[in-house]
């Protein structure tokens, strides 16, 4: 459960740490980045005091992608929430075929726990995001709020991940929002491809149990308002179908969830990091109210 | 005088524009990116109405490095002003040499009309951004105040850009900052390398031409405020001595500078984009005032 700390950069008034330990969940050596806001660098600083937002990147990023690109980091200083930047898949598991495709194995673990071989050895990254890792950073960092006050975006494969975490886990997350995320991803080519091989072709049942459009059906736990922007000129919505926000909202309004679900397709943004960049800001301040910032 | 574009990138409200052109001054083809604020796209825009930041780079940046690293974008927008990203040198101009080292040649033009050869065919970086990049900007924005509402800033090599272009064109630009400027370049190892090679070694006098810290001592044109930031634990300040922003205090303050010299010496911030963009609110806030915003 020891990290190594790797850097430590200053940026926003608070500071950015570049860590690394052994993982249990997928037995190598995983890199996480986590945001620190000035607040929670003072010398009086409370246990558990700093509330936290985790945040799941998208195919093929490590934890600088965001770190360097999203901007978030600005307004959680402001706010006074850390930020907690994952790695997106096990590295160097030395599976044949890992590194074949850019939208499976490396770099797209896909937040689920595998259960067929050869990836149900290492590919273990729903455990690892959602409690191997927050559990090991509680001991890194006592003044987060790891297990009581934390949230949960992100942005594609890692916005898909933020939804299903929030509905898998009831009380868990306080809030969850997304940047164009793979809503619906056993409807899809991308998660057809990553379900498929990390649960089984013939395991249909266990992709729902990670599909928010599934998911949100049966959700009893809270309902906090969720937020999702989607960028309108994003050729993986508009032209590729790999994202489905609208089925999402269907779903859940279907199922009579009870927060607002607030989809807003945004003219003319893309799917790059600058579209995450120009709305970081209606997201930091979404967590932050139910972070009680 | 006509541009390529690229690439558009809907951002922060705004537009970032990747444009290619080629130039008279460095006769190879230049890229420049320029961000284009939300009140500059509006169809009533009139001409030459929306103010504008120049954004010279340091030592080895294309122009997207900031684009993408400095969040300068977003500021601009909430203040409404444009931001012009120049390239740092002439790519391909197939000279020997040029490719050899990261501080000297492509990716170091260094912000001067060199006059050795063989650099002075290409190498004419000064004459491109202060005059011929501007003039041709105006034909592609008309709504950009590019000819008389403009202010520069920079970082590292580009904040000595900044500064010698400031104070060698007094009137052109409403106000100057700096990111880690190289303050007295004639008397570091970076600008002996660069101004030895592009105006020779005989000919000290014009390196003096281009350095901060002596053009102060002759300024008198009109003196407007002057905000540097500068990283305490930037090696290339504390260890290698090539910023020395302390010696452009002096100078300013023995020429009788009639404008404050603001020099922010931050604690725990390095040399890289997260120190710039955790200043960059600064100095949006700095030029605003400047600009009439």
């Amino acid at each position: 459960m020891t990290f190594t700390v790797n850097q430590e950069i200053a940026q926003f008034q608070g500071k950015l740490a570049k860590l690394s330990h052994e993982s249990t969940s997928t037995k190598t050596k995983m890199d996480v980045n986590v945001f620190l806001p000035a607040v929670a660098l003072k010398s009086d600083v409370s246990n558990g005091s700093i509330p936290v937002l985790l945040y799941l990147s998208g195919l093929t990023c490590t934890p600088n992608n965001a770190s360097e690109k999203s901007f978030f980091q600005y307004f959680a200083n402001k706010y006074g929430f850390a930020i907690v930047f994952p790695d997106t898949s096990p590295r160097g598991a030395n599976i044949a075929g890992e590194d074949d495709s850019w939208d499976f194995g490396t770099g797209a673990g896909f937040y689920v726990d595998a259960t067929a071989k050869p990836w149900s050895e290492h590919y273990n990254m729903y455990s690892y995001v959602h409690f191997e890792l927050l559990d090991a950073l509680s001991t890194q960092y006592p003044q987060l709020a790891l297990k009581d006050n934390i949230s949960i975006t992100g942005h594609s494969m890692g916005g898909y991940g933020a939804l299903a975490g929030f509905f898998k886990n009831p009380g868990k997350y306080k809030s969850v929002s997304a940047f164009a995320p793979i809503s619906n991803p056993s409807n899809c080519p991308w998660g057809e491809k990553c379900f498929g091989n990390y649960l089984g072709t013939d395991n249909k049942d266990a992709w729902l149990e990670y599909d928010p459009t599934h998911l949100v059906k049966s959700y009893k736990g809270d309902a906090s308002d969720i937020l999702i922007h989607q960028g309108a000129q994003d050729g993986f919505y508009y032209k590729d179908h790999q994202l489905q926000p609208e089925n999402f909202v269907q779903a859940a309004k279907d199922a009579g969830y009870k927060g607002e679900v607030d989809l807003r397709v945004v003219d003319g943004y893309d799917h790059s990091y600058f579209f995450i960049s120009s709305f970081v800001e209606d997201h930091a301040k979404h967590h932050a109210k139910y972070l009680g910032l």
